[in-house]
């Protein structure tokens, strides 16, 4: 039978480190906007990048967003997603700036997008869909 | 040199139906949500079947929301999204329930979820994101 079962925080943060593409939520001109984002899980926040453009924007309005992951197989109909939920920021302190530029980060759309974006991290979600079997699969590194 | 590309409404369709999984933005709880939902384009609306939840909330209130999908292939860094912006709501008139029930759609978390759900295909965009190569790939099915 089916079912589905919350993640804890540290299986959340286990599986947001095990990928590095997103989908970042957000609102554009009024409308919900979902875009593909590469991200780097920096414990408290992620680390977005990208160029003049509509996630910029919502980070310059102190926009609350949600970057959701997920899996599924569907033969089976396994999977899991995990939702983070926080304010995006644009950083522009030098410091800082100079620190994550060093960082392997390369935006989804521009690679070389020059602007760098924190979604802090205030709720995290999770869940995983599946039968009663074991769950993580091993050898995927998801404690 | 990386160059983003716009999609012709025609290819936004023919992408979204060689695809059945997508991740919906919308709103609970007013907090912006994503989440992965299985769909089918029927046109001028995508079809989505859904338990009692947020989603069926949404629908209820008759959000705004968006779907989108995407590819990318890290590699060579190329890939496409395509995002449809619509209305929710849910499907009530017992014909029309009757004619979406013998489609081939299962919920993404609860694939014998019992409500259907339209989203209306009011705008839609997308792109792709490539080298100075032919684009689609050969083989994809994507005129």
């Amino acid at each position: 039978m089916d079912k589905l079962s919350p993640l804890t925080d540290e299986e959340c943060h286990a599986l947001l480190r095990s990928r590095g593409l997103g989908r970042l939520g957000f609102t554009s001109g009024a409308l919900p906007v979902v875009l593909p984002v590469n991200y780097l899980d920096r414990g408290d926040h992620l680390l977005l990048r990208t160029g003049v453009g509509p996630i910029l924007e919502a980070a310059w309005a102190g926009q609350v967003a949600c970057l959701e992951i997920d899996a599924s197989e569907p033969v089976g109909h396994e999977g899991w997603s995990v939702l983070v939920t926080g304010r995006l920021h644009e950083i522009a302190d030098p410091a800082q700036l100079k620190a994550v530029r060093a960082l392997p980060l390369l935006a989804w759309a521009r690679p070389d997008a020059r602007h760098y974006v924190r979604l802090s991290i205030e709720l995290l979600s999770g869940r995983r869909l599946g039968h009663d079997r074991t769950w993580p699969p091993a050898g995927t590194g998801v404690p």
